[in-house]
């Protein structure tokens, strides 16, 4: 990202206020008066620096992935127990999700937000959500290989079980406002992944 | 709903594509414009018949899950295997959510897509999904019974999983266009509950 003497303003700050804008609201109801006043830049700065709406988007939302699933990656590949690190990542994910004003998954948002006819859009949110699938795969491979987890069932298909339960609770966590819905999807979910 | 001679058009019609609107879009990014072009009305039409935005939401969104609702009931319910009844359905969301351009769930799209802090939609939101968990809970409970469904684990436990899982399998089914994911999940779903 090149910065130019004119500019008075720090792309990354204003990058993560328009990812802000977006995880909050969605791509299609952001405005683009609202994108402007909250990332406190003029029109002309916006498209010098960051391309269109649409591209704007995908920048905020490149910059969310890349920091959410390195944080995952860094929490499930850590020493120690694989099903340990599990548990605490879908732990962290409940309490997370279960906070007044949660707005859920910046991504999984979007996906209920973005017009889904727009591909190229939909192939970048696909390639977010298998690196996501791919995580808790080498996970509840390691944890089957570790016999912590219920190895008769295809760790593939764990994966994405989990990938579509924990969108689910990211979901939901906009609207749920007590802990339970969430605590018991997570009890059941280790339960049923110990095969106990 | 009262029929007025001066209306030139079938309530339930309108309510129906005001859904479809809704359904696609989200709460906040329809337009009035958009609904009131594909509802075939004038604005007057629709504040005299459905009330203000929000109103002619929450009731296409009742028209939407009582619709829902009940025919899960119903087939949750039918005669034979609760566990058989619980696959079927399964099964179903999984076809219907993988088809190409599928919108998901109206519920969900519309809890990504509407604002967090209008309570009063909140807690209309909260009440279908406690229903269709509600739902989950008595089937998996009978299951259980039946000796069909591995009964270590609460069933309302089991009924949160399961509506975090479809909730995120009608998300994701927006932007996936193969079969594999729903499918994984649908699988692997039906492996844990029964316990093998």
């Amino acid at each position: 990202m090149t910065r130019g003497p004119q500019k008075q303003f720090d792309p990354e700050v204003a990058l993560t206020k328009a990812m802000e804008v977006f995880w909050a609201h969605g791509y299609e109801a952001a405005s683009l008066s609202e994108l402007l006043k909250t990332m406190g830049i003029g029109k002309k700065s916006l498209y010098d620096t960051f391309g269109n709406k649409q591209s704007l988007f995908l920048k905020a939302l490149e910059h969310y992935a890349q920091t959410t699933i390195r944080d995952m990656r860094d929490r499930l590949s850590a020493d120690g127990s694989p099903l340990g690190n599990l548990t605490q990542l879908l732990l962290e994910f409940q309490e997370m999700h279960s906070q007044p004003g949660s707005c859920g998954c910046m991504l999984g948002t979007n996906i209920a937000d973005f017009n889904t006819e727009d591909e190229a859009v939909a192939k970048v949110m696909r390639g977010y959500l298998r690196q996501v699938e791919d995580m808790f795969c080498t996970t509840l491979t390691r944890a089957q290989v570790a016999g912590e987890v219920n190895s008769t069932v295809n760790p593939r298909d764990l994966a994405r079980l989990l990938l579509c339960t924990t969108q689910g609770m990211a979901l939901l966590g906009r609207v749920m406002n007590d802990d339970t819905t969430l605590e018991g999807t997570v009890q059941a979910a280790l339960c049923v992944l110990k095969g106990n």
